[in-house]
């Protein structure tokens, strides 16, 4: 026994979780990567520590001050705190042995030294999907990444939800036209805060960036244009807004729309929200949210859009791409939170086996035969544990099935099979009790 | 365009692969994952960085110098160096909301701030598998881990494998019987050695040690004991050491052996080895190793073993647990060297999709189909792009088939399939080429 004990405990900001919840939250890590590999994505698997020049190469303080930056040795070493940066780096350092257009993801941890507080992490799952060109990249992948978003949160079945699609290019081209193009990233950032800060406030700030009251009024009416795609296409049309730049968003915008129809994606699953602006000035063109219907207030679960340049801090070679990226450590603790997802079972096991005296040899031939047929099991073998612990052990890890193998089991060649959720009990032989389980 | 780019690379000693690679690498920490759960393991994730004072609860000057530590705010923080500590501080934490017999498994990075150099990394992966008790965990488990083991490199299917597999009582007990239980832990270090320094240099550690010449002859005598296990087991009952802890750990060996045989374990995967030590003072009954029989050069590829106490630095509960540990990184950078695993597809689809002309509706009709029956594919659509061109990023990133589609398919109602493999091409419906892929 040591003397100095230490607390057992972690750091505040990191999500651990127990076996039922860990199961879960599993099952949906699979679930994404399931559904990103269906549209061909390919594994990306990046170190975690990077040299800090890497991730400091685009710069932000922001950024900076929530790095996890520390030295080894006389290296500058720092914790990546996106799959962005990694992907920039990694498609310029191997850029001779990628095929373009390079279609990736990336699931993994990802660190930010944020004040912890609910619903932050520092430490968290990034599920990133980006498709990169060489030099040009074809604008049919801008509907694809939606297409994947749509199917991924069908497969993991969390509810309603809906995508929301917009160009920026719409958005800066209006702003040109309103002879505001010196103010238009603050415009945009403006504009993205709509749902979160209400109209009167971003009203506040367009006059304050010198938008006139009649101005600010045309904004309006361009932001809520609502409807179908098609109509929604049709009221940009109308609008005869020359501006380059907003007549090559709306074709774009037109183009994507048509073939997310194509994709089969369902109508109610996406819908074209002229309000979708993207904080981040990285972003060029499609831009997403998805929100869950019901739960608009925990924000958007799934974002990302249409970028001119990956990489330009790394190569000078022009890589446009799209992606998107899910935060599941937060969305986790929030489905988990509004009770959308719960953790069941406590094991991978669907059967516990529980010999009844000196009846182990038997047991494990049964256990033999369950694995060779890829069922998970378990053997509960402890001479000096009573079958009513074992039977209560049964119940805290929530198996599906018991078995017991007793001498009455053994002479008759079988094993009695308990349903954990029925209470049911039969006893037959091993062969028929696959059927069962 | 950047004026100030930054070289794209990584630190040395951290494992980076192209896509043909990172799909065999995550083929393989896939079938681990379904070996581990098929004996009914429970996933764990617990987080990278824990507080500096959780991994140096241990100490040991050598951990302490390889640990990636750092500061973050007021916090002493590292990064794990193995995933028995996180293990260890997670069941004393949680010891309320978990069950025992605890089965877990976890597989993750760990840090060591080693200097790099060919097979050695900073950043690996471990897959380790434990079962821990609550005051007491019945033997059976030490035979149940050999078998996940032999399941496991079984399913990798990585080539000719054997297990091996002692118990240190035996040797400990032997040393006591020689009145030189003083020095156990130098002689166990010493017989371990004896593989990779031969028995030269080890009969002069042993000598060093105090053992005199006749002692060391015993000694060599006792670990070359070979044969199969029960004639292993006959020659140790036959050297009549009356000592408490041999003879307890011969029993422990019988039984273990025992149940290995009834869980299926082939004979030629496993064998008593008594010159089996391991390094570390934490093992105290079983202990195993695992090597790849046609290239014994690259050491043990799975190791692990029993332990009293898990988390004595955490609880003043007694936890006495078994385990394994097999470094992924490692091995498959060896597995990759020898020519035992390879490269092979570079994507995960299954078909790629080109339209021929103006075709894309009718591609994605197509594709849209293929993802509806779990089949993983993708479009190229890039009118700018050559069919040449298409055909050569087919045959570059190795995808199996390729569906090509234009105006004559449309007509026909059809599609064009070419298997890349053989090169044969043939035009059928949709229905009909799902047989085919």
């Amino acid at each position: 026994m040591s003397s100095q004990q230490i607390t057992p405990s972690i750091l505040p900001g990191f999500m651990e979780l127990l076996p039922r919840e860990q199961l879960v939250f599993n099952k949906m890590l699979a679930t994404v990567k399931e559904s990103f590999e269906l549209y061909g994505c390919i594994p990306m698997d990046t170190p975690i520590i990077e040299k800090a020049e890497i991730l400091n190469a685009k710069g932000g303080e922001e950024s900076e001050k929530q790095l996890y930056a520390f030295k080894k040795g006389d290296n500058d070493l720092a914790l990546r705190f996106d799959l962005t940066v990694p992907l920039a780096r990694y498609v310029a350092q191997h850029f001779n042995d990628i095929h373009f257009p390079f279609r990736r993801y990336q699931i993994g941890k990802v660190y930010r030294g944020e004040k912890p507080q609910k619903g932050r992490f520092r430490e968290f799952y990034q599920c990133d999907v980006d498709v990169i060109g060489n030099e040009k990249l074809d604008l049919f992948h801008d509907s694809e990444v939606l297409a994947v978003i749509d199917q991924t949160f069908t497969k993991l079945g969390i509810g309603k939800f809906l995508i929301k699609i917009n160009n920026r290019k719409i958005l800066t081209g209006f702003i040109q036209e309103l002879n505001l193009a010196s103010k238009s990233k603050e415009f945009l950032r403006a504009i993205d805060k709509l749902d979160k800060l209400g109209l009167e406030k971003v009203r506040l700030e367009l006059d304050q960036l010198g938008l006139k009251k009649e101005q600010i009024q045309i904004v309006e009416q361009l932001v809520n244009i609502q409807g179908d795609p098609q109509s929604v296409l049709s009221q940009l049309e109308y609008l005869s807004v020359r501006n380059d730049t907003f007549v090559t968003g709306l074709a774009e915008l037109a183009e994507v729309t048509k073939h997310i129809q194509k994709l089969n994606v369902p109508k109610d699953n996406w819908t074209i929200d002229l309000k979708i602006a993207r904080g981040l000035d990285y972003y060029t063109g499609t831009v997403y949210e998805t929100f869950l219907t019901e739960h608009i207030d925990i924000g958007s679960i799934c974002s990302g859009g249409r970028y001119e340049d990956l990489a330009n801090y790394f190569t000078e070679r022009k890589l446009p791409g799209v992606g998107i990226s899910i935060g599941l450590t937060r969305l986790f603790d929030q489905l988990l939170d509004l009770g959308i997802v719960e953790g069941k079972n406590y094991t991978p096991s669907k059967v516990l086996i529980v010999p009844v005296e000196d009846t182990l040899d038997y047991c494990l031939n049964y256990a033999n035969l369950l694995r060779s047929k890829n069922i998970a099991c378990e053997v509960y073998n402890d001479s000096s544990t009573s079958m009513r612990k074992k039977l209560d052990y049964a119940n805290k890890i929530n198996v599906p099935y018991v078995a017991i193998i007793g001498e009455n089991e053994i002479k008759d060649d079988s094993v009695t099979i308990k349903n954990m959720t029925s209470g049911e009990q039969s006893t037959l032989s091993f062969v028929k009790s696959l059927e069962l389980i």
